[in-house]
Protein backbone atom coordinates (compact mmCIF):
# COMPACT_ATOMS: atom_id res chain seq x y z
CA UNK A 1 0.00 0.00 0.00
CA UNK A 2 1.08 3.57 -0.22
CA UNK A 3 2.82 5.95 1.58
CA UNK A 4 -0.23 7.52 3.37
CA UNK A 5 -2.81 4.43 3.70
CA UNK A 6 -4.47 4.63 7.23
CA UNK A 7 -6.39 1.77 8.56
CA UNK A 8 -8.98 2.49 10.01
CA UNK A 9 -10.44 0.09 12.88
CA UNK A 10 -14.27 1.33 14.17
CA UNK A 11 -15.91 -0.56 17.32
CA UNK A 12 -19.19 0.18 17.67
CA UNK A 13 -21.12 -1.41 20.89
CA UNK A 14 -24.17 -3.73 20.75
CA UNK A 15 -26.98 -0.27 21.35
CA UNK A 16 -25.90 0.65 17.90
CA UNK A 17 -25.96 -2.42 16.02
CA UNK A 18 -29.30 -3.59 17.84
CA UNK A 19 -31.16 -0.16 16.74
CA UNK A 20 -31.76 -0.96 12.85
CA UNK A 21 -32.18 3.33 12.74
CA UNK A 22 -28.86 3.56 14.52
CA UNK A 23 -27.09 1.00 12.96
CA UNK A 24 -28.40 2.61 9.69
CA UNK A 25 -26.85 5.75 10.28
CA UNK A 26 -23.47 4.17 11.57
CA UNK A 27 -23.37 2.00 8.40
CA UNK A 28 -23.76 5.26 6.15
CA UNK A 29 -20.93 6.90 7.87
CA UNK A 30 -18.67 3.33 7.45
CA UNK A 31 -18.87 3.33 3.85
CA UNK A 32 -17.83 6.79 3.67
CA UNK A 33 -14.71 6.29 5.41
CA UNK A 34 -12.06 5.77 2.55
CA UNK A 35 -9.15 3.28 2.32
CA UNK A 36 -8.92 0.06 4.48
CA UNK A 37 -11.15 -0.50 7.43
CA UNK A 38 -12.63 -2.89 10.04
CA UNK A 39 -15.39 -2.86 11.86
CA UNK A 40 -15.68 -4.75 15.67
CA UNK A 41 -19.31 -4.52 17.01
CA UNK A 42 -20.72 -5.55 20.55
CA UNK A 43 -24.17 -7.66 20.69
CA UNK A 44 -24.25 -7.74 24.58
CA UNK A 45 -28.26 -6.40 24.70
CA UNK A 46 -29.24 -8.95 22.44
CA UNK A 47 -27.36 -11.44 24.38
CA UNK A 48 -29.01 -10.60 27.33
CA UNK A 49 -32.75 -10.76 26.28
CA UNK A 50 -32.26 -14.41 24.26
CA UNK A 51 -30.39 -15.98 27.94
CA UNK A 52 -33.59 -13.97 29.34
CA UNK A 53 -36.30 -15.75 27.10
CA UNK A 54 -34.07 -19.12 27.50
CA UNK A 55 -34.44 -18.83 31.19
CA UNK A 56 -31.18 -18.15 31.45
CA UNK A 57 -29.92 -15.41 34.13
CA UNK A 58 -27.16 -12.79 32.84
CA UNK A 59 -24.92 -12.49 35.51
CA UNK A 60 -21.84 -9.35 35.05
CA UNK A 61 -19.05 -8.89 36.94
CA UNK A 62 -17.72 -5.47 36.57
CA UNK A 63 -19.32 -4.80 33.47
CA UNK A 64 -18.52 -8.38 32.13
CA UNK A 65 -20.29 -11.43 31.17
CA UNK A 66 -20.00 -14.56 33.22
CA UNK A 67 -19.77 -17.08 30.17
CA UNK A 68 -20.70 -20.84 31.19
CA UNK A 69 -21.44 -23.09 28.88
CA UNK A 70 -24.54 -22.14 27.77
CA UNK A 71 -24.03 -18.81 27.76
CA UNK A 72 -20.97 -19.11 25.58
CA UNK A 73 -23.78 -21.30 23.77
CA UNK A 74 -26.08 -17.94 23.34
CA UNK A 75 -23.05 -15.40 22.66
CA UNK A 76 -21.31 -17.57 20.02
CA UNK A 77 -25.12 -17.33 18.36
CA UNK A 78 -26.05 -13.71 18.76
CA UNK A 79 -22.40 -12.12 18.40
CA UNK A 80 -21.07 -14.65 15.59
CA UNK A 81 -24.17 -15.10 14.50
CA UNK A 82 -27.05 -12.21 14.00
CA UNK A 83 -25.83 -9.23 14.88
CA UNK A 84 -22.34 -10.19 12.44
CA UNK A 85 -24.23 -11.48 9.35
CA UNK A 86 -26.81 -8.89 9.50
CA UNK A 87 -23.79 -5.98 9.52
CA UNK A 88 -22.55 -7.94 6.98
CA UNK A 89 -25.64 -8.02 4.95
CA UNK A 90 -26.28 -4.83 5.53
CA UNK A 91 -22.67 -3.32 4.35
CA UNK A 92 -22.85 -5.95 1.19
CA UNK A 93 -25.89 -3.95 -0.01
CA UNK A 94 -24.06 -0.23 0.36
CA UNK A 95 -21.87 -2.08 -1.97
CA UNK A 96 -18.77 -2.69 0.65
CA UNK A 97 -17.02 -6.51 0.51
CA UNK A 98 -17.38 -7.33 4.12
CA UNK A 99 -16.23 -10.21 5.40
CA UNK A 100 -17.92 -11.61 9.25
CA UNK A 101 -15.38 -13.16 11.11
CA UNK A 102 -14.18 -13.85 14.87
CA UNK A 103 -10.63 -14.19 15.89
CA UNK A 104 -11.23 -18.15 15.42
CA UNK A 105 -11.48 -17.77 11.88
CA UNK A 106 -8.34 -17.46 9.96
CA UNK A 107 -6.89 -18.44 13.79
CA UNK A 108 -6.89 -14.57 14.16
CA UNK A 109 -6.74 -13.58 17.63
CA UNK A 110 -5.29 -16.13 20.14
CA UNK A 111 -6.29 -16.44 23.79
CA UNK A 112 -6.68 -18.50 26.81
CA UNK A 113 -9.48 -18.93 29.26
CA UNK A 114 -9.23 -16.69 31.88
CA UNK A 115 -8.38 -18.20 35.20
CA UNK A 116 -10.13 -17.86 37.94
CA UNK A 117 -9.55 -13.97 39.88
CA UNK A 118 -7.56 -14.05 43.24
CA UNK A 119 -11.31 -12.85 44.15
CA UNK A 120 -12.24 -16.50 43.37
CA UNK A 121 -14.23 -15.07 40.37
CA UNK A 122 -14.56 -17.70 37.24
CA UNK A 123 -15.41 -15.57 34.20
CA UNK A 124 -15.98 -19.36 32.60
CA UNK A 125 -15.55 -19.29 28.71
CA UNK A 126 -13.73 -15.49 28.53
CA UNK A 127 -10.86 -15.26 26.75
CA UNK A 128 -7.47 -13.10 27.73
CA UNK A 129 -5.89 -12.64 24.36
CA UNK A 130 -2.59 -14.25 23.85
CA UNK A 131 -1.69 -12.75 19.99
CA UNK A 132 -3.11 -11.19 16.82
CA UNK A 133 -2.75 -11.88 13.20
CA UNK A 134 -1.60 -8.20 11.98
CA UNK A 135 -0.43 -10.05 8.73
CA UNK A 136 -3.47 -12.10 8.23
CA UNK A 137 -5.77 -9.15 8.85
CA UNK A 138 -3.48 -7.00 6.33
CA UNK A 139 -3.73 -9.54 3.64
CA UNK A 140 -7.85 -9.66 3.97
CA UNK A 141 -7.73 -5.57 3.60
CA UNK A 142 -4.97 -5.72 0.67
CA UNK A 143 -7.90 -7.55 -1.07
CA UNK A 144 -10.37 -5.43 -0.68
CA UNK A 145 -12.48 -7.07 2.34
CA UNK A 146 -13.72 -5.22 5.04
CA UNK A 147 -13.21 -7.57 7.68
CA UNK A 148 -16.65 -7.30 10.45
CA UNK A 149 -14.93 -8.43 13.98
CA UNK A 150 -17.17 -9.99 16.57
CA UNK A 151 -16.21 -10.35 20.17
CA UNK A 152 -15.63 -14.11 20.21
CA UNK A 153 -12.43 -15.74 20.25
CA UNK A 154 -10.92 -19.64 20.98
CA UNK A 155 -8.29 -21.18 22.94
CA UNK A 156 -6.73 -23.45 19.87
CA UNK A 157 -8.63 -26.12 22.10
CA UNK A 158 -11.50 -26.64 20.13
CA UNK A 159 -13.54 -23.76 22.45
CA UNK A 160 -14.78 -19.97 21.68
CA UNK A 161 -14.15 -17.57 23.95
CA UNK A 162 -16.00 -14.69 24.65
CA UNK A 163 -14.35 -11.48 25.04
CA UNK A 164 -14.78 -8.14 25.31
CA UNK A 165 -15.41 -5.94 22.03
CA UNK A 166 -13.26 -2.48 23.28
CA UNK A 167 -10.61 -5.00 23.86
CA UNK A 168 -10.95 -7.18 20.30
CA UNK A 169 -11.10 -3.83 18.78
CA UNK A 170 -7.53 -2.28 20.24
CA UNK A 171 -6.20 -6.16 19.40
CA UNK A 172 -6.95 -5.58 16.35
CA UNK A 173 -5.67 -1.92 16.22
CA UNK A 174 -2.51 -2.71 17.88
CA UNK A 175 -2.02 -6.31 15.80
CA UNK A 176 -2.62 -4.19 12.56
CA UNK A 177 0.02 -1.15 13.43
CA UNK A 178 2.42 -3.36 14.00
CA UNK A 179 1.78 -6.22 10.87
CA UNK A 180 4.60 -7.04 8.88
CA UNK A 181 3.95 -4.80 5.33
CA UNK A 182 2.13 -2.16 7.96
CA UNK A 183 5.10 0.16 8.39
CA UNK A 184 4.20 2.19 5.35
CA UNK A 185 0.50 2.52 6.85
CA UNK A 186 -0.71 3.86 10.47
CA UNK A 187 -3.75 3.02 11.80
CA UNK A 188 -6.35 4.72 13.82
CA UNK A 189 -9.17 3.56 16.27
CA UNK A 190 -12.55 5.03 16.98
CA UNK A 191 -14.31 4.15 19.17
CA UNK A 192 -18.07 4.86 18.77
CA UNK A 193 -20.56 5.66 21.68
CA UNK A 194 -23.38 7.87 22.48
CA UNK A 195 -22.11 11.03 23.37
CA UNK A 196 -20.10 13.66 20.71
CA UNK A 197 -16.90 13.12 22.09
CA UNK A 198 -14.96 13.11 25.71
CA UNK A 199 -16.67 16.44 27.14
CA UNK A 200 -15.60 19.03 29.79
CA UNK A 201 -19.73 19.27 30.80
CA UNK A 202 -21.70 16.13 29.07
CA UNK A 203 -24.42 18.39 28.96
CA UNK A 204 -22.74 21.10 26.85
CA UNK A 205 -22.91 19.93 23.08
CA UNK A 206 -19.46 22.88 22.94
CA UNK A 207 -17.73 21.43 25.76
CA UNK A 208 -15.70 18.30 23.49
CA UNK A 209 -12.43 18.28 24.40
CA UNK A 210 -10.99 17.93 20.47
CA UNK A 211 -7.32 16.23 21.47
CA UNK A 212 -6.15 14.80 24.67
CA UNK A 213 -2.53 13.73 25.06
CA UNK A 214 -0.84 11.58 27.96
CA UNK A 215 0.34 15.05 29.57
CA UNK A 216 -3.61 16.61 29.55
CA UNK A 217 -5.22 13.65 30.39
CA UNK A 218 -3.21 13.71 33.84
CA UNK A 219 -4.86 17.31 34.67
CA UNK A 220 -8.04 16.49 33.14
CA UNK A 221 -8.30 14.05 35.90
CA UNK A 222 -6.45 16.56 38.06
CA UNK A 223 -9.09 18.85 37.80
CA UNK A 224 -11.97 16.32 37.82
CA UNK A 225 -12.89 17.34 34.41
CA UNK A 226 -12.39 13.65 33.21
CA UNK A 227 -14.02 10.62 35.98
CA UNK A 228 -15.34 7.53 35.98
CA UNK A 229 -15.80 4.98 33.74
CA UNK A 230 -14.13 7.52 31.26
CA UNK A 231 -10.77 6.76 33.08
CA UNK A 232 -10.34 3.30 32.15
CA UNK A 233 -11.56 3.91 28.98
CA UNK A 234 -8.89 6.58 28.07
CA UNK A 235 -6.12 4.47 29.55
CA UNK A 236 -7.11 1.54 27.17
CA UNK A 237 -6.88 4.59 24.25
CA UNK A 238 -3.23 5.08 25.79
CA UNK A 239 -2.46 1.85 25.68
CA UNK A 240 -3.53 0.94 22.48
CA UNK A 241 -1.26 4.76 21.49
CA UNK A 242 1.49 3.11 22.88
CA UNK A 243 1.49 -0.34 21.36
CA UNK A 244 1.71 1.46 17.97
CA UNK A 245 -1.60 2.76 17.31
CA UNK A 246 -1.50 6.36 15.63
CA UNK A 247 -4.48 8.15 17.14
CA UNK A 248 -7.61 6.76 19.08
CA UNK A 249 -10.89 8.75 18.47
CA UNK A 250 -13.93 8.28 21.01
CA UNK A 251 -16.53 9.86 18.93
CA UNK A 252 -20.80 9.70 17.95
CA UNK A 253 -21.64 7.17 15.40
CA UNK A 254 -23.07 10.18 13.32
CA UNK A 255 -19.65 11.89 13.16
CA UNK A 256 -16.82 9.32 12.74
CA UNK A 257 -14.02 12.00 11.50
CA UNK A 258 -15.00 14.40 14.85
CA UNK A 259 -14.86 14.02 18.36
CA UNK A 260 -12.14 13.85 21.01
CA UNK A 261 -8.73 12.25 19.33
CA UNK A 262 -6.18 10.90 22.02
CA UNK A 263 -2.88 11.22 20.18
CA UNK A 264 0.99 9.96 21.10
CA UNK A 265 1.78 13.49 20.85
CA UNK A 266 2.92 14.92 24.37
CA UNK B 1 -2.50 -25.15 -8.43
CA UNK B 2 -0.81 -28.18 -9.75
CA UNK B 3 -1.99 -30.40 -12.77
CA UNK B 4 -3.23 -32.70 -10.21
CA UNK B 5 -4.86 -30.24 -7.99
CA UNK B 6 -8.48 -31.82 -6.44
CA UNK B 7 -11.01 -29.78 -4.53
CA UNK B 8 -13.03 -31.22 -2.34
CA UNK B 9 -16.48 -29.89 -1.38
CA UNK B 10 -17.87 -32.23 1.87
CA UNK B 11 -21.30 -31.60 2.98
CA UNK B 12 -22.48 -32.84 6.02
CA UNK B 13 -25.99 -32.46 7.19
CA UNK B 14 -27.39 -31.65 10.99
CA UNK B 15 -27.32 -34.89 12.98
CA UNK B 16 -23.84 -35.07 12.04
CA UNK B 17 -22.77 -31.96 13.83
CA UNK B 18 -25.06 -31.45 16.13
CA UNK B 19 -23.69 -34.46 17.96
CA UNK B 20 -20.53 -34.10 19.37
CA UNK B 21 -19.37 -37.59 19.08
CA UNK B 22 -19.92 -37.69 15.09
CA UNK B 23 -19.18 -34.40 14.63
CA UNK B 24 -15.73 -35.55 15.85
CA UNK B 25 -15.85 -38.50 13.79
CA UNK B 26 -16.28 -36.48 10.82
CA UNK B 27 -13.83 -33.27 11.42
CA UNK B 28 -10.88 -36.02 11.87
CA UNK B 29 -11.34 -37.67 8.32
CA UNK B 30 -12.14 -34.13 6.98
CA UNK B 31 -8.43 -33.48 8.20
CA UNK B 32 -6.91 -36.38 6.58
CA UNK B 33 -8.11 -35.40 3.17
CA UNK B 34 -5.16 -33.81 1.55
CA UNK B 35 -5.34 -30.35 -0.78
CA UNK B 36 -7.61 -27.65 -0.75
CA UNK B 37 -11.15 -28.58 1.03
CA UNK B 38 -14.41 -27.03 1.93
CA UNK B 39 -16.65 -27.82 4.41
CA UNK B 40 -20.15 -27.19 4.00
CA UNK B 41 -23.06 -27.57 7.20
CA UNK B 42 -26.86 -28.35 8.51
CA UNK B 43 -27.62 -27.53 11.40
CA UNK B 44 -31.81 -27.97 11.33
CA UNK B 45 -32.44 -29.98 14.71
CA UNK B 46 -30.47 -27.35 16.07
CA UNK B 47 -32.83 -24.50 14.71
CA UNK B 48 -35.96 -26.58 15.36
CA UNK B 49 -34.55 -27.34 19.00
CA UNK B 50 -34.24 -23.61 19.56
CA UNK B 51 -37.29 -22.03 17.31
CA UNK B 52 -39.27 -24.40 20.26
CA UNK B 53 -37.64 -23.22 23.15
CA UNK B 54 -38.43 -19.93 22.21
CA UNK B 55 -41.85 -20.56 21.34
CA UNK B 56 -41.68 -20.53 17.63
CA UNK B 57 -43.32 -23.04 16.29
CA UNK B 58 -41.01 -24.46 13.08
CA UNK B 59 -43.25 -25.08 9.42
CA UNK B 60 -41.81 -27.38 6.84
CA UNK B 61 -43.16 -27.63 3.54
CA UNK B 62 -41.39 -30.55 1.66
CA UNK B 63 -38.63 -30.70 3.76
CA UNK B 64 -37.69 -27.10 3.56
CA UNK B 65 -38.01 -24.81 6.23
CA UNK B 66 -40.68 -21.99 5.99
CA UNK B 67 -38.32 -18.63 6.72
CA UNK B 68 -40.17 -15.87 8.85
CA UNK B 69 -38.67 -12.91 10.13
CA UNK B 70 -38.41 -14.67 13.72
CA UNK B 71 -37.35 -17.83 12.10
CA UNK B 72 -34.46 -16.04 10.01
CA UNK B 73 -33.05 -14.68 13.14
CA UNK B 74 -33.05 -17.95 14.67
CA UNK B 75 -31.19 -19.78 11.60
CA UNK B 76 -28.91 -17.00 11.23
CA UNK B 77 -27.80 -17.94 14.89
CA UNK B 78 -27.64 -21.48 14.54
CA UNK B 79 -26.00 -21.67 11.13
CA UNK B 80 -23.72 -18.98 10.89
CA UNK B 81 -23.17 -18.77 14.52
CA UNK B 82 -22.83 -21.18 16.94
CA UNK B 83 -22.82 -24.65 14.32
CA UNK B 84 -20.16 -22.97 12.35
CA UNK B 85 -18.07 -21.45 14.75
CA UNK B 86 -17.75 -24.82 16.62
CA UNK B 87 -17.03 -26.02 13.75
CA UNK B 88 -14.07 -23.21 12.57
CA UNK B 89 -12.63 -23.49 16.51
CA UNK B 90 -13.05 -27.65 16.43
CA UNK B 91 -11.05 -27.71 13.16
CA UNK B 92 -8.22 -24.83 13.99
CA UNK B 93 -7.80 -27.23 17.35
CA UNK B 94 -6.60 -29.61 14.68
CA UNK B 95 -4.43 -27.75 13.14
CA UNK B 96 -6.68 -26.67 9.74
CA UNK B 97 -7.10 -22.72 9.40
CA UNK B 98 -10.56 -22.80 8.96
CA UNK B 99 -12.86 -19.80 8.14
CA UNK B 100 -16.29 -19.78 8.57
CA UNK B 101 -18.35 -18.10 6.20
CA UNK B 102 -22.08 -17.92 4.55
CA UNK B 103 -22.58 -16.56 1.09
CA UNK B 104 -23.29 -13.18 2.59
CA UNK B 105 -19.76 -12.97 3.26
CA UNK B 106 -17.32 -11.80 0.48
CA UNK B 107 -20.53 -11.42 -1.51
CA UNK B 108 -19.70 -15.22 -2.19
CA UNK B 109 -23.15 -16.37 -3.30
CA UNK B 110 -25.95 -13.81 -4.13
CA UNK B 111 -29.60 -14.84 -4.24
CA UNK B 112 -32.91 -13.52 -4.49
CA UNK B 113 -35.76 -14.62 -2.26
CA UNK B 114 -37.64 -16.68 -3.30
CA UNK B 115 -41.54 -16.05 -4.69
CA UNK B 116 -44.64 -17.17 -3.50
CA UNK B 117 -45.02 -20.97 -5.71
CA UNK B 118 -47.86 -21.47 -7.51
CA UNK B 119 -49.65 -23.11 -5.18
CA UNK B 120 -49.25 -19.78 -2.64
CA UNK B 121 -46.29 -21.01 -0.24
CA UNK B 122 -44.62 -18.10 0.77
CA UNK B 123 -41.09 -19.70 2.04
CA UNK B 124 -40.34 -16.08 3.06
CA UNK B 125 -36.42 -15.57 3.72
CA UNK B 126 -35.22 -18.44 1.77
CA UNK B 127 -33.09 -17.38 -1.17
CA UNK B 128 -32.84 -19.23 -4.57
CA UNK B 129 -28.83 -18.89 -6.22
CA UNK B 130 -28.46 -16.49 -8.51
CA UNK B 131 -24.66 -16.61 -8.84
CA UNK B 132 -21.76 -17.66 -6.68
CA UNK B 133 -18.27 -16.39 -6.73
CA UNK B 134 -15.88 -19.34 -7.69
CA UNK B 135 -12.59 -17.00 -8.05
CA UNK B 136 -13.18 -15.82 -4.56
CA UNK B 137 -13.19 -19.10 -3.07
CA UNK B 138 -10.36 -20.65 -5.08
CA UNK B 139 -8.41 -17.59 -3.89
CA UNK B 140 -8.94 -18.37 -0.16
CA UNK B 141 -7.87 -22.38 -1.12
CA UNK B 142 -4.95 -20.64 -2.37
CA UNK B 143 -4.24 -19.06 0.69
CA UNK B 144 -4.43 -22.27 2.68
CA UNK B 145 -7.61 -21.49 3.99
CA UNK B 146 -10.35 -23.98 4.94
CA UNK B 147 -13.78 -22.16 4.01
CA UNK B 148 -16.66 -23.86 6.83
CA UNK B 149 -19.65 -22.88 4.81
CA UNK B 150 -23.30 -22.20 6.79
CA UNK B 151 -26.57 -22.63 4.50
CA UNK B 152 -26.92 -19.09 4.63
CA UNK B 153 -26.73 -16.28 1.80
CA UNK B 154 -28.17 -12.91 0.75
CA UNK B 155 -30.27 -10.78 -1.53
CA UNK B 156 -27.86 -8.16 -1.73
CA UNK B 157 -30.47 -5.68 -0.76
CA UNK B 158 -29.07 -6.26 3.39
CA UNK B 159 -31.36 -9.43 4.51
CA UNK B 160 -29.97 -12.75 4.99
CA UNK B 161 -31.72 -15.89 3.39
CA UNK B 162 -31.63 -19.40 4.31
CA UNK B 163 -30.50 -22.18 1.76
CA UNK B 164 -30.90 -25.48 1.54
CA UNK B 165 -27.26 -26.85 2.33
CA UNK B 166 -27.67 -29.87 0.18
CA UNK B 167 -28.35 -26.51 -2.20
CA UNK B 168 -25.34 -25.06 -0.47
CA UNK B 169 -22.71 -27.13 -1.62
CA UNK B 170 -23.82 -28.29 -4.93
CA UNK B 171 -23.24 -24.63 -5.71
CA UNK B 172 -19.86 -23.97 -4.03
CA UNK B 173 -19.13 -27.54 -5.87
CA UNK B 174 -20.16 -25.90 -8.80
CA UNK B 175 -18.27 -22.42 -8.43
CA UNK B 176 -15.39 -23.98 -7.90
CA UNK B 177 -15.19 -26.17 -10.43
CA UNK B 178 -16.11 -23.16 -12.87
CA UNK B 179 -13.50 -20.76 -11.13
CA UNK B 180 -11.05 -18.93 -13.62
CA UNK B 181 -7.82 -20.27 -12.66
CA UNK B 182 -9.30 -23.63 -11.27
CA UNK B 183 -8.88 -25.09 -15.27
CA UNK B 184 -6.18 -27.47 -14.08
CA UNK B 185 -8.06 -28.64 -11.34
CA UNK B 186 -10.71 -30.38 -10.31
CA UNK B 187 -13.87 -30.54 -8.20
CA UNK B 188 -15.39 -33.50 -6.65
CA UNK B 189 -18.31 -33.30 -4.17
CA UNK B 190 -18.92 -35.41 -0.95
CA UNK B 191 -22.79 -35.79 0.45
CA UNK B 192 -22.02 -37.41 4.27
CA UNK B 193 -25.31 -39.15 5.01
CA UNK B 194 -25.88 -41.97 7.85
CA UNK B 195 -25.72 -45.34 5.15
CA UNK B 196 -22.32 -46.34 3.80
CA UNK B 197 -23.68 -45.26 0.43
CA UNK B 198 -26.41 -46.22 -1.68
CA UNK B 199 -27.25 -49.26 -1.21
CA UNK B 200 -28.94 -51.86 -2.89
CA UNK B 201 -30.51 -53.11 0.03
CA UNK B 202 -29.90 -50.74 2.83
CA UNK B 203 -29.90 -53.47 5.69
CA UNK B 204 -27.21 -55.28 3.62
CA UNK B 205 -23.54 -53.25 4.22
CA UNK B 206 -21.67 -55.27 1.12
CA UNK B 207 -24.23 -54.04 -1.10
CA UNK B 208 -23.37 -51.16 -1.77
CA UNK B 209 -23.07 -49.79 -5.63
CA UNK B 210 -19.62 -48.36 -5.92
CA UNK B 211 -20.56 -46.49 -9.25
CA UNK B 212 -23.45 -44.93 -10.78
CA UNK B 213 -23.36 -43.49 -14.07
CA UNK B 214 -26.59 -41.75 -15.73
CA UNK B 215 -27.04 -44.66 -17.45
CA UNK B 216 -26.67 -47.35 -14.77
CA UNK B 217 -29.21 -45.04 -12.62
CA UNK B 218 -31.68 -44.93 -15.58
CA UNK B 219 -31.56 -48.96 -14.91
CA UNK B 220 -31.56 -48.73 -11.47
CA UNK B 221 -34.71 -46.73 -11.21
CA UNK B 222 -36.60 -48.69 -13.77
CA UNK B 223 -35.99 -51.89 -11.24
CA UNK B 224 -36.55 -50.37 -8.65
CA UNK B 225 -33.64 -50.77 -6.87
CA UNK B 226 -33.01 -46.37 -6.26
CA UNK B 227 -36.49 -45.15 -5.41
CA UNK B 228 -37.86 -42.15 -2.75
CA UNK B 229 -35.60 -39.46 -1.54
CA UNK B 230 -32.71 -41.03 -3.24
CA UNK B 231 -33.76 -39.82 -6.84
CA UNK B 232 -33.75 -36.09 -6.22
CA UNK B 233 -30.47 -36.69 -4.21
CA UNK B 234 -28.83 -38.10 -7.27
CA UNK B 235 -30.81 -36.02 -9.77
CA UNK B 236 -28.59 -32.97 -7.88
CA UNK B 237 -25.85 -35.14 -8.04
CA UNK B 238 -25.85 -35.03 -12.01
CA UNK B 239 -27.05 -31.71 -12.49
CA UNK B 240 -23.18 -30.93 -10.26
CA UNK B 241 -21.59 -33.25 -12.76
CA UNK B 242 -23.41 -31.35 -15.58
CA UNK B 243 -22.46 -28.51 -14.15
CA UNK B 244 -18.66 -29.44 -14.46
CA UNK B 245 -17.88 -31.02 -11.23
CA UNK B 246 -15.87 -34.20 -11.72
CA UNK B 247 -17.69 -36.50 -9.60
CA UNK B 248 -20.30 -36.63 -6.26
CA UNK B 249 -19.93 -39.12 -3.44
CA UNK B 250 -22.53 -40.77 -1.43
CA UNK B 251 -21.10 -41.79 1.90
CA UNK B 252 -20.83 -42.11 5.52
CA UNK B 253 -18.96 -39.52 7.60
CA UNK B 254 -16.57 -42.54 8.56
CA UNK B 255 -15.31 -43.24 5.48
CA UNK B 256 -15.03 -40.15 3.57
CA UNK B 257 -13.02 -41.86 0.44
CA UNK B 258 -15.64 -44.58 0.22
CA UNK B 259 -18.91 -45.14 -0.74
CA UNK B 260 -20.78 -44.66 -4.00
CA UNK B 261 -19.18 -42.29 -6.60
CA UNK B 262 -21.77 -40.90 -9.43
CA UNK B 263 -19.60 -40.41 -11.97
CA UNK B 264 -19.81 -38.53 -15.36
CA UNK B 265 -18.87 -41.51 -17.35
CA UNK B 266 -21.54 -43.09 -19.54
Amino acid sequence: MGTHTLNNVIKVGGAVVEDSAQLAILLDEFVKIEGPKVLVHGGGRTATQLAKQLGIESQMVGGRRITDAETLRIVTMVYGGLVNKTIVAQLQARGVNALGLTGADMNLVRAHRRPITPEGIDFGFVGDVDSADGAALYQLLEMGITPVIAPLTHDGQGHMLNINADTMAQTVATALANAAGATSASTTLTYCFELPGVMRDPADPSSIIPEITEESFSSLVADGTISGGMIPKLENAFEAIRAGVAAVRITHISNLQGGTVISSEK
